[in-house]
């Protein structure tokens, strides 16, 4: 059978070989991004989406449809044949000078991204044509390189991948407020003798959320293999409207058994120092763009934590430290408080200079599953803060001594016949475990500068989103 | 800080470079997966989850602890010192013959996993806990590593992971029944002025579900990436109580751009033939496993569809060849019909005796926004049949020509203005595009050969699954 291809190169196979291809004939396929045509010749910039810059061609007035090319709109659709030449300009080192180009999918005047920049603000009302841009094109290039390099670290150290359910029955994991999962018709619902809602009609049988948080089924997995992580959708019914804040985001939650929270911390120092190198190394155009458009001093800002010595400080001495600090804080700073951005932020960027873990949090700020300390005030949590965004990443030991953790639920207003499976594991061969949560679009916002979690999500959920649209 | 895991080896660093190790003293951990203590000689089966295989600790009676060890339940946790050696014996060519042995957990005689062979059903109604049996050990480990080679293969070929968004507000896409995901609470909901639940109330503002196929967006991503790639959760709340069948499950659908469907084709064969290829050289010892224990053959099924090339048929020929073998079917076989797993596994197994695309199916078959062929009757639809199993993959060409596309969904019931976004890929520079999708518990099922979907999914939703748990 004849394929579509033949014939056909990507540009990025073009470019990563580009002392093969120059003075030879190519062809390629690609979308107009950019032009400008004069009386006798005509440059257009075409992308295939195959890597982040355009490639230039060259359009010669001789060319047979040199009138038709010249009234193309941005993002139509060509097919090119010419030949690769080196140009001598360090801007644009490789173009084509074209022999024939096919016009494959007009676009029109109706386009909604034009030459001038536009807002991303604007941008977020087009979130199936945004990805056409330099900046969204980055981002989503380097969210998912990002991804892959946490697969890689995880995969590379035997670490087993797993996937907690999404559905959950249970209501109370203490992390936030819960979607409900029905197929129950609100307009006419099964009713009780009461009169209320019967949930045991509902598709399974008891009322259904969506998960706040993988963490304690990793625990059941970790105490199998050792190693486990876990990657994928997670949700939060908070009203929330801040650029920070969604209502569905991605975590990774990687969870191990015979393991304190020392190790846990090198751990996910280790990882946020693989990812860094990875992405500087694997999308170097890429983040070469955010430095000079998005935020200036990126690059120096995240080859300084690759290669730092994170630093590690109790709450109690950062607590310490920053009433010593002198610093007016908009809120005040004492023993017991939860530390809020500005604090973290101070803590890491003027105090340390760099990136730091606080450890050993006050017991009544943290989740009932976190090991308490011998002194019966603190957990043996943590929290990674860094330059620029404050915390990153939140661990934590889990408490693995059943008496503990029942008393702890039991304080927490939990009832432990309800996490049976979860005390079960401190029934059956307990071990000392630890693990952590990185938000994956925290971390993506981190390393590409971006200020608005809307825009490191391709379709990004929160309070109204649909509302919006209307 | 002094950290936990200090001189402590993991046993599969150990095994990977057992000639360093070996008659040298070794501290590892782990839990009792068997054992048999005598009167002099004690043994143990110790797992830490780091490799399949237990690792034998040999415990003479005068370890000082001989008593309190030889009492212990399976699953007990255990620090163990001791000298590792050589055995002579094939099935165990390692042990360690134990210094010290510290009891960290201890188990009971209620551990719900007892020697004896237990069923998979029982195992089902103790999910937290059955990943420490080989059987699902096996299983989750294989399936992590099947995740990764999938990541593997379309990162190395430079498709762009993308994530598109669970929550959606469409509720047609046609692809199944659907979840609605919502904050109002069933037995005060908001109402509308004719007394109907006002959703504009909702969280989202709208009435919203949890996705059953990322493809639409994967689309619009194809569009500015060339490739691109989903690998996530879908949801279906469809009754079917089958082993082959759950309401949430995980779905890889790569989408590309400037590809038809025959190229389409090319990647599905390359991918299942890279994903077996790595499978089978990165987790031997469990594919040993499932080749002894699950499914006899398994392997060298494995191996020849690695090997073999797909043979292509399109449905018309499929039809004949199924009316003139004279086998008798369940279901009539005619040109128009739907084809079952009963007419799919017999063009696998016996007509063509290896893997097998079918194309080109009647449209009215198929779903709306795949391309209508030249001869008014079928669309460039693709499936990829397999012995044993059917279909493991559904592709297809999408319709790229707007006026074609807008007259399908008028045929197939849709509202094209609830579609403009999809259709705006057809108004600025389209171009011909082809995905398919891997229902990935079905492709674990295929490589382990489990009958179940319960059985490869770490907590499986379905119709009334939590009812059953009560």
């Amino acid at each position: 059978m004849k394929k579509l291809r033949e014939g056909i190169m990507k540009i990025r196979d073009i470019l990563n070989e580009v002392d093969k291809y120059v003075d030879t004939e190519v062809k390629v396929y690609g979308w107009i991004r950019n032009q400008r045509f004069g009386k006798n010749v005509g440059f257009i910039e075409l992308n295939d989406g195959t890597c982040f810059k355009n490639l230039q061609i060259v359009v010669e007035s001789d060319i047979s449809n040199y009138n038709e090319l010249d009234k193309q709109f941005l993002s139509t659709s060509l097919e090119v044949r010419g030949v690769l030449v080196k140009t001598g300009n360090s801007k644009n080192p490789y173009e084509i000078q074209a022999k024939e180009i096919k016009v494959l999918g007009e676009s029109s005047d109706k386009y909604p991204i034009q030459k001038q920049r536009q807002t991303l603000e604007y941008m977020r009302t087009i979130p199936h044509l945004r990805a056409r841009t330099n900046t969204y094109r980055a981002v989503f290039r380097v969210r998912s390189i990002l991804a892959y390099a946490l697969h890689n670290f995880f995969q590379q150290r035997g670490f087993v991948y797993i996937n907690p359910p999404i559905v959950t029955s249970s209501d109370a994991e203490g992390a936030g407020e819960m979607f409900n999962i029905t197929t129950i018709d609100p307009n006419n619902p099964p009713r009780k003798e009461d009169g209320s809602v019967d949930f045991s009609k509902d598709f399974f049988s008891k009322k259904s959320y969506l998960t706040v948080s993988g963490q304690l089924e990793a625990e059941d997995y970790a105490l199998a293999f050792g190693d486990v992580y876990t990657f994928g959708p997670t949700f939060r019914a908070e009203e929330s409207n801040t650029p920070r804040h969604a209502a569905e985001f991605w975590m990774l939650e990687p969870e191990m058994a015979f393991t304190d929270y020392n190790l846990a911390m090198d751990v996910a120092e280790d990882m946020i120092k693989y990812a860094i190198d990875y992405l500087l190394k694997n999308a170097p155009d890429e983040m070469e763009f955010f430095n000079k458009w998005i935020d200036e001093g990126l690059i120096e800002r995240l080859k300084r934590v690759r290669d730092a010595e994170f630093k590690r400080l109790t709450y109690t001495e950062a607590i310490e430290l920053l009433q010593k600090s002198g610093e007016k804080f908009e809120y005040p700073v004492e023993w017991g408080i939860d530390l809020q951005t500005e604090h973290e932020r101070y803590l890491s960027e003027v105090i340390v200079k760099g990136p730091v873990f606080v450890t050993d949090y006050p017991k009544n700020i943290k989740a009932f599953y976190m090991k308490r300390n011998d002194d019966g005030k603190t957990v043996a949590a943590f929290d990674m803060l860094v330059p620029g965004v404050g915390e990153l990443i939140g661990g934590s030991q889990r408490e693995e001594r059943y008496d503990e953790l029942y008393k702890s639920m039991e304080e927490n207003g939990l009832k432990p016949e309800e996490y049976q499976n979860y005390l079960d594991l401190r029934r059956f061969g307990t071990v000392v475990h630890s693990g952590f949560g990185l938000g994956f679009e925290r971390a993506v916002m981190y390393v590409t500068g971006m200020k608005n979690i809307r825009d490191v999500l391709a379709y990004p959920r929160y309070v109204h989103a649909f509302a919006e649209k209307n």
